[in-house]
Order: C-alpha cells, then structure tokens, then sequence
C-alpha cells in the first residue's frame, strides 16, 4: 500500500470530538495539522495540548490555501455552506474529506458545486464516544473500528486511495467502500436505528428508581441515549426515508416476536434467539 | 451490619455461569462450598480450580443436610422440582435463596410448598454475561452491580438480613428490596424488554456484510443478543404479562418518535433526546 507522506498539511475545520481524534492521530504521523472552528476555546485547548499545530475561529484564507488535504467534521448543513462560502480559498488540487454521518443527501451536492480543480471524497469513521468537543478528543476510539469510504462516479482512483490510506493509518480495522445509497441504508440500520431505540427506551418509562435495580443490559443498550439532539435530529431528517424504512422493518420484528409470545409459542421465540446468537457472533471483535 | 460467619456451609444447586460466580466468591470468603449439578464435567471443573470443596452430580441427601444455606441458580422449572424432590433432606433452620431472574412465578409456590421448619428468601443479582458454564464464571460480576432481595410477608427479618449480607459479602453495590410483583414489573423492563429488543435487531436485518460497517453503539445494544434459548424462552414465558405490557409501552414511545420523524417534527424529537440525556446520565457508574 502506498501510503501519503507526512509532509503535508492538513486542514481540520469542525475541531470537537471526531475533528479533535483526527487531528491527535495525524499530528503523531508528522502530519502539520491545522484547524478551523468557531469556537476559540476549542482551538486554544488543541494548541495547548499539542494536537494541532496552529488554529483559528475564523475562516483564514491563508490557512485554508496552506491545506493539501482538509477533513471537515461539521454538521451537515454548516458542511454546506462552508464550501459555497470558502472554497475560493482552496488549493488547486486540494483533497477534500469528512467525516458526516448522511451521505445522499450532501455527497452529489458538494461534488456538484465545487471547482473542478480540486476534489471532495466523502468518508465515515464509524467510531464516536457520547461526549463531545476537542477536549474529549481520542484518536485510539479509531483503532480497530472500521472506516467507510463513499465515493461516487465523479471520484478519482489516486483520491480514493488517499482517503482509505487517512483510515490505515489512523490505525481503523476494516476499511471498505460503498455507495451514498448503500451507505445511508446501513447507516439508518445500524447507527440510527440504534440511536431511536436507546432513546425510546429510556423516554418510555419515568421510574427514577430503575437506576438501583438495572443490570449491565440496560446500561449498554442505552449508553448511546445521551445523544447530542440538535446533531442528531438533523441526521435522523436527512436520512429521513432510509431510517423510517429500518425503524418499520425493527418494529415488524419485534411485533413478531411479541406475538410468539402472547401465543405461548416458544419454539418460534427459541428460534428466533437462536438465530440471533448465530449471528451476533460473528460480531464480537477478534 | 452484621454479616454471617464464614464457618458455614453453603451448598450451590446449579453450578453455572452465576453460581459458579456465587461459588467462588464464597469460597474466598472462607466458606465451606459444596455443590450439586447434574453435568459431572461441571463438577469436576470447580473442584480442580478450587472453586468448590466438595461437589456431586446427584441429589446426595448428605450433602444437602450438611448445608446451612443454599444457593439455587437454577431453571425456574427444575427449582421448584428439586424443592418437591428433596426438601426431607433439608436441615431444620437451613436458610433457601436463589438468583432465578422472575419471581412471582415461583417464589409464593415455593414458600408455600416448602417445610415451615427452612426458609425461603428469593433475591436476584443482576449481573451476568453472554457466556455460560462454571468455566466462565467469575465473581468479579458482581462488584458494582445490583442486588435485590425479593421478600414476601411470610419471610422473617432475620432471613431478609442474612440474604443482604450474601450480597454485601459478594462486592454487590446496591443491595434493596422489592416486592415480587413489583420485581417482575421492573424486570420485564430492564432486562427482558432489552433483551427481546437484541434479539429482534439481530433477527430483522440478514445483511452479513454488516460487521465491516458497524460501529460499537450496534454492538453496544447487541450484545446480550447472544441468548441462552432455552433459559430465556422460559423467563419470558414465565414473566408474560408484565413483559408484553412494557413491549407495548416500548412500541408505543418508539412509534411515537418514528410519527416525529415522518413529520419532520424536529422540536418534538430533540425534546425526546434531551430527556433521554438527561435521564441517562443518572445511570453512569460512579
């Protein structure tokens, strides 16, 4: 595998939790790592602590155009709009990246309005924590994990290359590739999906005793209800169609299972827990 | 507190995952273990390892007469079995408790069938892991965890204390009380309302490329979707009622956030996050 050298400069802009873990892996590569966010405290915290080499609360034209490469870990929309805004700046041959959680919805439009002279190959590291900022930042939640590249008809092979070799040496387990559509298909299934159970789970009951009496169970298939809302609620509507879908296909599951049961039909409820063992196993990280 | 003395004899019933847990714990403490299970293999595991004194893989009615406690980690079914089959064999004033995960089920039909010369005294750790047998148990489960004692009104004070110190001596963190009912409501939420929620979101979805894409929140609520069959087909039958009524109240919350999404309702389902956070973080583990 041919790796990028490490005498490139790379442009962080959204420098909070993932954009953070990022930054503090490429910085013990030698990458120089430089890094955009609004939030000064942010910034200051990272040059502190030495995850990133210079920064700025602004959009530095000098900065920007100084970037062979730039991952940008943004809310969708803000993601948007920071390239109709400040891709004038950009480098020509400039490799763009993220981190976006949708890929549809964002893909096809920012490769549609960018310059023709440089390139956005869309990525997603499928790892995370729940809690945020550049302060919880930990590039060790990516070793390990596996790291999705998303790239579409009006990518380049060397530009797919560059993003999967960002994913090796961050250190992610398994790297594949798949489409926007395939993408957010899965993404609803496993991510979201996830995330719309963990929060009805702990909404639907209001008993404030529960805490003394819950087992691990509980506390692992709620971890991720601690959710950042205003992130997550703009995820969940970007995916929209792909997460109904998934959330129905759940609910005629669980539906199926429920009625095993009211029917006393245990050797379709033994079936059903069989199969799902079977499969789990496959799951469980070598 | 005034906890038991170690010069007892405590005799296991069920020597798997979580009584071997219980023995070895026990044994540690300085108390003479013993214990009965059918499978031989089982037995002579726990006496190489030290993790029993003494076993037997049949009812010896010595053996049962040499205990002052006993410990029954077994299928609901089959405890209530052994107690008809080998309760002449018991000690007077020999002290009974369990870690059988329903309760209303079984423990008035117990008490009720049981010599007024024993007692009986359920309780529930909830601990466990998706593994089995006494060669994956560990008493290291149990530090932090939960631990309820499930009396009745014929149970007497002294027996309800002498099941808390079995908790407190095991490194449980939280000891309380519930009444069998009151048991069973919560259980059918925290642990087999979870677990059918596993089960189903293995079972709906046959995508075998999915473990190069997922991330941990996937494999955080998935795990306990590696499920005993058998045991668990039996506790949820056993626990019927209350567990179909919290899948509604699951179904209905779940339904209600789909109804949010489909609408684009983003203030509602940032609302059902936020709670979710909120409530969530009381579950943290110091």
């Amino acid at each position: 595998m041919q790796l990028i050298q490490n005498q490139k400069t790379i442009l962080i802009v959204g420098l909070g939790l993932i954009g953070g873990s990022y930054a503090k892996g490429l910085k013990k590569l030698g990458f120089r790592v430089i890094a955009i966010d609004t939030r000064q405290a942010a910034i200051d915290y990272a040059v502190q602590n030495k995850i990133i080499d210079e920064g700025f609360s602004h959009n530095r034209p000098d900065a920007i155009q100084s970037a062979d490469i730039l991952i940008f870990a943004l809310y969708p929309k803000v993601f948007l709009k920071w390239i109709e805004e400040n891709q004038c700046y950009l480098r020509p041959g400039a490799i763009l990246t993220d981190v976006t959680g949708v890929k549809s919805c964002l893909v096809y439009d920012i490769q549609e309005k960018l310059r023709k002279d440089v390139e956005f190959i869309a990525a997603h590291p499928m790892a995370g924590k729940e809690v945020y900022g550049v302060e919880n930042s930990d590039d060790a939640i990516f070793h390990g994990a596996n790291y999705i590249v998303v790239p579409t008809e009006h990518n380049t092979q060397a530009a797919i290359e560059l993003c999967k070799d960002i994913g090796k040496l961050l250190g992610f387990a398994r790297i594949s590739e798949l489409s926007p559509e395939a993408h957010d298909e899965m993404i609803g299934f496993v991510s979201q999906l996830t995330h719309a159970i963990a929060v009805s789970l702990m909404t639907c009951c209001d008993n404030e005793e529960l805490v003394n009496y819950t087992g691990d169970s509980f506390r692992d298939l709620t971890r991720i209800a601690r959710i950042n809302d205003a992130m997550w609620s703009e995820l969940f509507l970007l995916n929209k169609d792909a997460l109904l879908q998934q959330m129905d296909v759940f609910m005629n599951e669980f539906s199926d299972l429920r009625e095993a049961l009211a029917e006393g039909n245990t050797e379709k409820m033994r079936e059903k827990m069989r199969l799902s063992t079977d499969r789990r196993k496959l799951f469980d990280k070598k």
